[in-house]
């Protein structure tokens, strides 16, 4: 499944729809590790580098232009090969943990799973542009209303005008999720699902248990 | 060569390094065809498009941040993905011409022959994202010594700073013009190579007379 793809042990990701709760459940590991006396990177996707956030800028902005799919699928890829070489590889590479709040997965569940892009094809950008696999992927698991629900709560905080990919309807991001639920059922020995319609706090809880299993596990 | 890929009779591309005369030789296309009472679309790349443009502008920019190699490969195929959907496709379809200054081949040159990324990856995403090889391109065939010179001549005219493609040393540049003159030789059917080393008028001269024997040729 991962040929010519390199698992990096100390790679952690977080994936899952908006409103799932992953900056909390980032937040807790990274707090665990630290006090563990770990060296811990946190990043995000698409972004993580000055050029990457660039990209994840022309990803995101609501404009007149409608943006061909297959244009989206080589922005996503392109960050991510410029996140890969200045941060995760140099930062795995000293003996760090990354954290990173979204990865590949995202790509096929969005771009793939959602949009109808070959995954064939998105299996080539990753052995070229990113050839490296997370050891433990958690993934945030909520379905689409409690997931809008919770997004308009920040919205009406006034936190930010829906971007471009929130814009999109239901039925897209219920192709995300199966797109993700069915990554996570091929891929269980990397893959933990956890149920993201607890509060924060029980899910994050969730998130640090499988992580001290994956740790007593690599030990 | 050419599998997965359609031919496109009225797509034209112009090829060659900086300061060999692309934009001459465009006009005169371009003036040529409407003198005969066709439907010109006049583009360019990296760009294009307004995402597009934006595109080139990360690709072009001098900032501290070193780019990944196949990052901007992506970036370039992003943007001609964009290129093609948005401008070069309609434009076809309703049965106009489209000259457009660069095209997938400089991919080849730049990121391929000179970067050294793996040609088999580029075609995928030639496959992928571009679907379509123009009828025409003519190389504008130049050595880099005489390229530098008259490049070097814009730059006292204050037109611009070196970008950063610009910027690469001397060995880079004559892997891109080895790498366009072997596809060239590779595809002699669909290339003419013009000899840049000509006056700019000579150029399109010649540029105009392989219009007209490929416009004989489709006929």
């Amino acid at each position: 499944m991962n040929h010519g793809l390199q698992t990096r042990p100390r790679l952690l990701t977080l994936e899952g729809g908006e409103g799932a709760g992953k900056s909390t459940v980032l937040a807790a590991l990274r707090d665990a590790l630290l006090a563990d006396g770990q060296d811990v990177v946190c990043t995000r996707e698409p972004g993580g580098t000055p050029l990457a956030e660039r990209i994840r800028e022309l990803l995101l902005a609501q404009v007149n232009e409608p943006m061909d799919d297959c244009a989206e699928l080589l922005l996503v890829f392109a960050a991510r090969a410029q996140h890969v070489a200045q941060v995760i590889l140099p930062a795995l590479d000293r003996g760090a943990w990354v954290i990173s709040d979204r990865f590949t997965d995202s790509s096929y569940a969005y771009q793939g799973a959602a949009r109808g892009l070959d995954p064939d094809f998105i299996a080539e950008l990753e052995r070229h542009a990113v050839g490296i696999v997370p050891g433990l992927t958690l993934l945030l698991d909520l379905d689409v209303a409690r997931a809008r629900e919770r997004t308009r709560g920040r919205d009406l905080l006034g936190e930010a005008v829906p971007d471009r990919i929130e814009s999109e309807r239901d039925g897209f991001f219920e192709r995300v999720r199966a797109g993700f639920r069915e990554r996570a059922a091929r891929d269980s020995g990397r893959f933990r699902v956890l149920d993201a319609s607890q509060g924060p706090e029980q899910v994050a809880t969730a998130a640090l248990a499988a992580l001290a299993d994956y740790r007593r596990r690599l030990a």
